[in-house]
């Protein structure tokens, strides 16, 4: 265990082996942190909260947070978590294997991520959410929860479903479901359901054609969707053998 | 009063009774604190600018500054001031009682808020903005302040009257008016005053409605709008009392 | 030299004349800081990766990096950077002169930025992005890479020549190149490249008028674009002197 001189950690975290912890950091004391986990500096780990009801934050094995995040006690993570820097989650989010979170994200909890989801820079993740496995969401993207701010108790959240892909700065709706295999583009407002393997965009959002008319610019021979035809990095070897089974060997870049 | 060991809090502060200061935290010179505030850890309260032309910083009593936050010397906020992380103000803004600052908000200062607003994460208010009473901003929101940048000495700011709602993702230009009870529709880009009771939205946003012809989802006996027929909570009895009396008990959600 | 009682700086690091560096703030190793720097409070400086391949970060004279802010190793500023608060610079990112980045930047690396730019707050600016000279880039823009997300092998960034002005809530697609002088208005989506001297605007963006048609509000006698004409605090004097026998001196802002 390598813990900063400058670091505060509470002798009550449960801590893994082999665990490395940043100056400046402050663990707090309803913590469980897996073997191999990096905290690193300026970060506040398992911040209290009522809303937590006393459930730890439980980071999973292998995980890194980078420097200046802030997390609170009472949402879990399961192994390989790996984050940008000054990402806040809050209470009661639970996510599966292998998350990953950009710099700036702002996930507020009471959410549900599945494995192998990817989140790029700033993305904001509203009270009930929940997102599937092997989803991407792109910088700047807002997930909503009330129809007509401010209210209680209508509040509903987005759900994406599995292999979908949400792009940079889209806004989605209270209720909406993105489904499977679709793709949202770029600065679109989602007022309606997406349906599966299906473009959208605009303002608001309107089909624009199905996901197999996107071609790869460099290699019109192969359509760019569904993605896992091309692109593996950073899955487990099971995952992308089962992907090549689908659907065949990628298509090589163009010259 | 409670200061972390690992906290640099300035002999000169003047700090009030049962003041409570997170590791990490520094306190500049030029700072009032009221009693009962906390300031959590990493943040940087005061931080000195000739700008501020001397002013001190003053928080009220009762608020809670939550980490990483900066706040310059030069402005002045009521009581019961609440912010999440990683909020930055700077000098010359002048706010009421019970304003409630999202997560990664940046407030540009030399603006004026009123009482009991709440503007959610990452809401960025250049200066000139005028805010008024019981406002409601979500995120990702703008409000510039140059109608053709980059210039200087043609700026005019943004002013929100009592009441009105601006939804996520919105950019509102230069010296436009968004009028009492109003409300802005979310990825909307607001290039005219809006008018009281009024609901636009797209880019350009245009008149949609009147407020009154948005219903409350479960519950469609009621108008959603003004949004005071129905949400209550975390205003104060005397305030609560004066809009029920105005528009009735509210319904009870939908079963 | 001013070094915080309560910073960590390594040893290695190479560190000009008359260099401050704020508490709670860690330089590592591979640093060279030239004279007269300033680095606030609770920053990363030079944060290690093997992706820089061994280059330092490497900070100009007279630089400011305010608080929170995470350098790289592996990236270089000319003389005179300045930043707001907490921003994120990842590595290879070669920057000329007198750089402005705004509070909340999250630049990705491995991009090139030229001489006097002015970022704004929260701009995101991904891999491959290629900014040339006075360039101006106002809030929560984004200059994406990927033109199907996720793919590898086929990014292609974003080109903004100089004197260039990207307005607020902009979201620029792969490969789109923003001409010299033009202005892109607020909350576009730009999917084609832009003409010199030319205005766009919407979702998508189109063109909307030449720069000259654009009057200064309160001097309607002058153009307002390009924005040499009457814009040039903060410029070197023999830039401005060469501005003024171009132009001509400025009007007055009007009554």
């Amino acid at each position: 265990m390598s813990i900063g001189p400058m670091a505060s950690v509470s002798r009550t975290a449960r801590i893994g082996k082999n665990v490395t912890i940043g100056d400046f950091t402050i663990v707090h004391d309803n913590v469980v942190l897996g073997d191999d986990v990096t905290i690193e500096s300026h970060c506040v780990i398992g911040h209290p909260t009522p809303l937590a009801e006393g459930k730890p934050l439980v980071i999973g094995a292998q995980s890194l947070i980078r420097s200046h995040s802030v997390f609170y006690e009472g949402s879990t993570f399961g192994p390989e978590l790996r984050t940008g820097h000054r990402v806040t989650v809050r209470e009661r989010l639970v996510a599966g294997i292998n998350l990953q979170i950009g710099t700036l994200c702002d996930f507020q909890g009471h959410a549900t991520i599945g494995d192998y989801v990817r989140t790029h820079s700033n993305v904001h993740i509203g009270h009930l959410t929940t997102i599937g496995n092997y989803v991407w969401i792109f910088p700047y993207t807002v997930f909503t929860n009330d129809p007509h701010p401010p209210s209680d108790g209508f509040h509903v959240g987005v759900t994406v479903e599995d292999f979908a892909v949400v792009a940079t700065m889209v806004c989605i709706m209270p209720g909406v479901r993105i489904g499977t295999r679709s793709l949202v583009g770029a600065h679109s407002l989602v007022t309606k359901n997406v349906e599966a393997d299906t473009v959208v965009g605009g303002v608001p959002a309107k089909r624009l054609c199905a996901t197999s008319e996107v071609k790869l610019r460099e290699a019109a021979r192969t359509p760019a969707y569904p993605w896992m035809r091309h692109f593996h990095r950073g899955y487990p070897a099971d995952v992308v053998a089962a992907w090549i089974e689908e659907y065949g060997q990628p298509a090589a870049p163009g010259p």
